[in-house]
């Protein structure tokens, strides 16, 4: 940003390019380049029959076609959050009465994004302090730098966040005398963005009782970003983290059908302490006065009529092979490179792949310029990390599967080899 | 609100109940009232059909299918920012040549709202000022609120904000040393709620001159909210305030279809002076990453195929009558109580109606109780005030034509006259 003269300091904090806008500038400086760099949903199963449909449905039934072109309330459609509900509290193998929790906890937002904001915006002041992986959501960490908060971050495995790297962040700011400052804990719990690993369920357990345990200079809040949830391709589900605090104390449950669904439609939701739903109202009603009712009704048709499901089955299907795509290339290109190692992810859209020491995959590295010579993109890991990281590893970087088809995510891949084994 | 332990200082500024909420549990509590508080808009008129056509020309286009459900950018959709400008130019008696503006100027929201809230989130620190009208639009007034913005409110008249107070205003901020504080100036131009009426042409000039002279410690904006402009009932259409800065230097301009086509769709625009667009978009990707696309392109549709002019034509005769309606009532039933008074606006949805002196239209005042016992509801004037104005006119009250029928407001004006001559 050039000039800031007059802007808010809000505005200064936001910082200037954002790593989709430089990636975005190659791929239109370039457009052969094969991107396993974009975290966009594949095209090819976009869900235009069911949305049509349920659309039809819509139509077909006056009354709900006026709600749908008509204002709603700040809160979203009563039918939508209902449903969200009952289909969290089912997967989560329990029902909204063990939990004590109704749909007046349930706030629609434009997509999980918009929830992380205005948790973010009700919770956070200048200088407070969330603590995350690292790596984490960059999109998350910008917003925390646009708010003016500290985003910490503490050691991640193949089994995501430790709760051990967590309780021995949060004893070093007691020490410091700034544990007052910590309000919150942010984790991807289910195909992690960047790292693609989920975290356990005895690991979940872990973290709610440390964030309980810790809670004492003023409550310290997990929240829990399941936007992956549904794109699980292998092994079973596990219960969400929020369902591990069935008091309904300290998780925070954002979720979306932008990655199961359509990111076009764009409807996410949080599910919210109960003390917590009044303040998040009041800073979505200044700022956008509830989501549109369209896009609430039209999901809400879309799960009443079963169009979801197998919508999701599908998607799973086809993300599966490309994800298998993506390891038979990275088996075959990759392995037998020294030093390339990564954790194979069971669903999500993204894999974190470990290069060699010393290579630095950052846009001013070597690999990334040779890389889109040989015809190929990615996310350098260096933007994955929240700002003040200790020691950054530099030789991390994250692919998606999502956009390519099989063959091209297998001529990235090998693209991708080539280039490796050319600067090292 | 109850407990305000652990939000940040936004949250708590954002205050508690909203006027809308006290008025909608009136309203759920006896659902025989007659309603003229709500600024919704008649859902008897809501484009079902134009809406359903414009989808079945999508769903018939796989590219454009395809986008509709798919990312967009945070700017928006290419084709409906064109649109946007050419008909506001259009509108204005100008070309996007003649004032040296282009669409990527032109920025997409949810609502007209979101529009306000971000330019307030990237121009505002606390402490800060704008300036606005007494009355002004109260929703803007609690997003200022909960940016910790001083709202400062200056006289208008049936011509809307008066250039002379506003340099009033500035001259006593500049005294004060405070006039760098000073970084907005906020007005409805069209059909202003609550007051109804319009600013014209002479006056937009002063305006735009006046902000441009007393931009020397900083610039100060221009907010042109131009949410109503298109429903004009009566008179010619006024250029722009936006229109009179060809420079682009010092107007801001918020747009919507919300009124004039569907709230349920949420769409609604921005034109920026070049310098802030990068700002305002760190912003909205921060907030939520873009608007949805099938919202954009719904709208795009509408507006190519011709369905918003037909639509905007048929709103026009409907509102138009509505008005009629509620004047010939207001001749009927309030003309021949002394002191009460009103400015018949030309468009929009509003009335502001000055009831006599002593008479309090306040919640805890006599005449709200009355007029609901007798079956009719209003929103109090007093809450259309910007906080800390020094002598708050307690007799005002804002009536809406938009959601009831012409029998029903006929009738709902005829039983607030009953209830004024009872505390009379």
């Amino acid at each position: 940003m050039k000039n800031q003269d007059g802007l808010s300091r809000r505005a200064r904090w936001a910082g200037g390019e954002t790593i989709a806008s430089v990636l975005m500038a190659r791929t239109l400086a370039q457009p052969e380049l094969i991107s396993l760099a974009a975290g966009f949903v594949d095209s090819e199963t976009l869900p235009i029959e069911s949305t049509q449909k349920a659309f039809d449905a819509i139509w077909s039934d006056p009354a709900r076609a006026k709600a749908a072109l008509q204002y709603g309330t700040t809160i979203g459609y009563p039918l939508l959050r209902e449903a969200v509900l009952q289909r969290t509290v089912q997967a989560d193998g329990t029902t909204a009465e063990q939990l004590n929790v109704s749909p007046e906890q349930v706030v629609i937002t434009a997509g999980s994004n918009q929830l992380l904001f205005l948790v973010s915006d009700t919770l956070l002041d200048p200088g407070d302090v969330v603590i995350c992986g690292a790596p984490s959501y960059f999109v998350y960490m910008g917003t925390l730098g646009n708010l003016g908060v500290r985003a910490v971050g503490v050691e991640i495995d193949q089994h995501g966040m430790i709760p051990e790297a967590v309780d021995e962040s949060l004893t070093r700011f007691e020490a410091a005398g700034e544990l007052g400052r910590v309000k919150a804990i942010y984790a991807t719990t289910y195909y992690d963005n960047p790292s693609g690993v989920s975290i356990p369920a005895e690991r979940r357990a872990a973290l709610v009782e440390l964030a309980k345990r810790w809670s004492r200079n003023g409550k310290i809040y997990l929240v829990e970003d399941a936007a992956y949830r549904e794109l699980r391709y292998y092994g079973d589900d596990i219960p969400s983290l929020w369902s591990f605090d069935p008091t309904g104390e300290v998780v925070i449950h954002a979720g979306t059908f932008s990655k199961s669904f359509s990111p076009g439609i764009r409807v996410g939701w949080g599910i919210l302490p109960q003390t917590l739903v009044e303040p998040v109202l009041a800073q979505k009603g200044n700022l956008d006065f509830g989501s549109p009712n369209i896009n609430q009704l039209l999901m809400a048709t879309v799960l009443e009529q079963g169009f979801f499901d197998v919508h999701v089955q599908r998607l799973r299907e086809s993300y599966r092979k490309k994800l298998d795509a993506m390891f038979s290339a990275a088996d075959e290109f990759l392995a037998g490179i020294d030093g390339v190692d990564w954790v194979r992810p069971t669903g999500g859209l993204y894999v974190w792949l470990r290069l060699p020491d010393g290579i630095d995959t950052g846009f001013s590295g070597a690999l990334f310029d040779r890389a889109v010579d040989e015809g190929v993109l990615y996310v350098p890991g260096e933007y994955c990390y929240p700002p003040n990281v200790p020691k950054l590893t530099k030789n991390m970087l994250r692919l998606s599967f999502g956009v390519q088809s099989c063959d091209s995510i297998r001529r990235g891949v090998e693209l991708l080899g080539r280039a490796i084994r050319e600067v090292l």
